[in-house]
């Protein structure tokens, strides 16, 4: 009847070509690219270095013990696993050839392509100052977490073993840097782990008196949202007993604690939630890129000259008609992971591709326990309802319905009981454990 | 009224001198230990160089990537935060001098002590041959069992990526050492991973040609049980898929695989799950010891001519009437410590200590999904039934209700999705997951 006819190009054929997608980066963005491919003649390859997806909005949960790692990441190759056309492989990206379009991996193996989604995304920068990292780790990876969780419990238990009372304050002193979403979020949880979870549980220091201090260089705290939610997001952090301080900048950080302009804190645990910079594969691009070394995209996403070579996620720079940039969200990637796909399909069969825009659903943070502040539109909502919208929205965005209803029982349970179930110090090594004086040095370096 | 009075020395007094009682060891000896002494007129400082207590029966599930570390461990700390007598330290124990009744941390702190508990338990050994440690971890910590959870899982990614159909083999070829309950454990847990939960995963290869080996020098696998359990137990794992050697000794492990007597298996992935040895902690008491290390206790579980050191749970040998040793279980560890409590109790009023009799409630192991065996009495179970009974017993006795809910909740998901919920390669380290070449080293050493 004709079916088989070259008119039906919409519909994949097995006589029709098929083309070879490569996705780099299996977050939000190359995850839902790779999902909308699935309809499509295309063969798809997601090249990651985890063997996971994270849902990285949660991941200051693992940091400060709330939640397990099991319960903010999935495999790649289960979400994937129904859909024959995508194959996974979790492997370093050595180089990118737009020209060529080529993929060089670090074990040597090149991967051609017809089309290239690029979704690295972004880890945080010390200005200029990578030496602070020993002393001040950051928030991008469930490995950065795990430190940060094992930092954070092994001050405590540092506190229990200090006789002296002013070397005991420092191991209880605790100092986040940033006061965006990430170091929000940390800060008050540090100050709710402090105050409530394990309140009972040392016999020396009662760990109500813990210090934890958030700076910020800018005006105030959460700067992406109104001046009046960001005002109520303070307000909610001194209630906990978090110090804020604004305007104030860091100099210096040591072994032995931070210095700001004209103060000095003496701090065991310093965690950095500041910065923004592009995974540094895409300086070898060799394209332009922002300040931030962001890729500069075009209006259907790729990357300008080469239309077959889209980035998305926190990795594109993307600016709006009004002139401001999509920002760095998962919702944000998502919509981007999915247009680039829709843009290959239709690229493939011949057709124009479309230009992305970006539908704003709003942005949300968390304050501890039960107080957050969400704006949508003309919707704005603090304390209990945002905190409730919060809750509402990232429980409902968790990849996998195993990990919804294990993530929102632990939190019921946390939330009833005060206590966090994911409260161990885990990654000391092996030879470690058999060698005191090894883990002398491990203690030691996890206290700097 | 003369309530006051030396009378009444069976409750404790604020007059009556406090004892202090040093526990070693977070495990089931010590932390019922602990929780026994509640009611005593002592003050109870329990070392542990974890801050975790573990649910060491439940091990092998993290190790194969059924459970998340969270689920089997708890803090010590809250399991005790609510009494008030005790003092949980996190520090490594450094030496033990029984004639003066000092514990020395390896911080510099000394303890002192009228009574101690010492329930350091065991770890495995290689026999002499150490060296091969680095190609076949065992396992007796959480931080064991995310490195063979790491080990495993990276072997299939390794074969995803693998061209050569004999290298690929090799990436596929899984031997566990010893058919004791770790070895049998994990053996059908590795099978079942590839079998089912991994089966849609992969591109490349078909993960159900994996070959799963498990070897053992004796006539017969999970030797405590009767020859009959055995047999089933035997039946099971071959069902399975699993090819069980028996009678065959491990002469060699080295990167590239095992030598057996006679025959060499090419196998990437090696794990050890023979030998037990007393903690190193015993040698240094000098008391004598049985061959494994373990301290020879008197019958009130105290060490010949030290009748304030308390020896229980595995570390301890402890002869029967009948001839035999009590066996390295948890219940026995549970049982001694608790009769040791008490018989401090007793000692610390003046009053005669009891001798510890050990109550046999029987043995039980899994052989992978609904199977397992189970003796207690003149009770047999095999197959299903006996799977139930070992579900049900290490439910009931995973310490802490949340963890219960929870590890109910993920074997019946695991049950009936066939899914493993901590699919996780976690654990390279922050400098490598920037640098390439470093990377590359990591997965080769994962890869020996």
């Amino acid at each position: 009847m004709g079916a088989a006819g070259p008119s039906h190009g919409y519909l994949p054929r097995m006589t029709q070509q098929v083309k070879r997608v490569v996705i780099i980066g299996g977050g939000f963005g190359g995850l839902y690219a790779a999902r909308r491919l699935s309809r499509g003649p295309v063969q798809v390859t997601l090249v990651d270095r985890q063997n996971y997806h994270l849902f990285q909005p949660l991941l200051y949960q693992v940091a400060t013990a709330g939640l397990s790692p099991g319960d903010i990441a999935t495999p790649i190759r289960s979400l994937l696993a129904k859909q024959s056309n995508v194959e996974v492989r979790m492997a370093e990206v050595a180089g990118i050839e737009l020209a060529a379009k080529k993929v060089k991996l670090s074990d040597g193996e090149v991967l051609d392509y017809d089309f290239l989604i690029l979704a690295t995304g972004v880890s945080h920068t010390y200005f200029g100052h990578d030496e602070w990292e020993r002393f001040a780790p950051g928030l991008k990876t469930l490995d950065d977490a795990l430190e940060m969780r094992r930092r954070v419990l092994t001050a405590f238990e540092e506190a229990e073993k200090e006789d002296d009372e002013k070397a005991r304050e420092r191991f209880l002193t605790f100092v986040v840097v940033g006061a965006g979403p990430t170091g929000v979020e940390l800060a008050g949880a540090i100050a709710e782990l402090s105050r409530f979870t394990v309140a009972r549980d040392y016999r020396r220091f009662d760990p109500k008196k813990s210090r934890v201090l958030l700076i910020e260089a800018g005006p105030r705290v959460l700067a992406a949202f109104d001046e009046k939610l960001s005002d109520k997001a303070l307000a909610s952090l001194r209630r906990l007993g978090v110090e804020v301080r604004l305007n104030t900048k860091v100099t210096n950080i040591d072994p032995h604690g931070v210095s700001l302009d004209g103060e000095r804190i003496t701090a065991a645990t310093v965690l950095w939630g500041a910065g923004v910079q592009a995974s540094p594969l895409s300086r070898t691009l060799g394209v332009e890129l922002d300040r931030s070394g962001r890729v500069k995209v075009t209006h259907d996403l790729t990357i300008p000259g080469h239309p077959s070579a889209y980035v998305v996620g926190d990795l594109a720079s993307f600016t709006q008609k009004d002139g401001s940039l999509v920002p760095g969200l998962a919702p944000a990637a998502i919509q981007q992971g999915e247009h680039a796909a829709d843009n290959i399909l239709a690229a493939a069969l011949g057709n124009p591709t479309e230009p992305f825009e970006y539908l704003d659903k709003g942005i949300m943070a968390t304050v501890g326990r039960a107080s957050g502040i969400a704006q949508s539109g003309p919707l704005r909502l603090s304390g209990f309802l945002g905190w409730c919208a919060w809750l509402f929205i990232h429980i409902l965005y968790l990849i996998g319905f195993r990990n919804r209803v294990i993530v929102m029982f632990q939190w019921a349970w946390a939330w009833f009981t005060f206590g966090r179930s994911a409260r161990l110090i885990t990654g000391t090594s092996t030879s470690a454990r058999r060698e005191p004086e090894k883990l002398e040095l491990t203690a030691e370096a996890a206290r700097r």
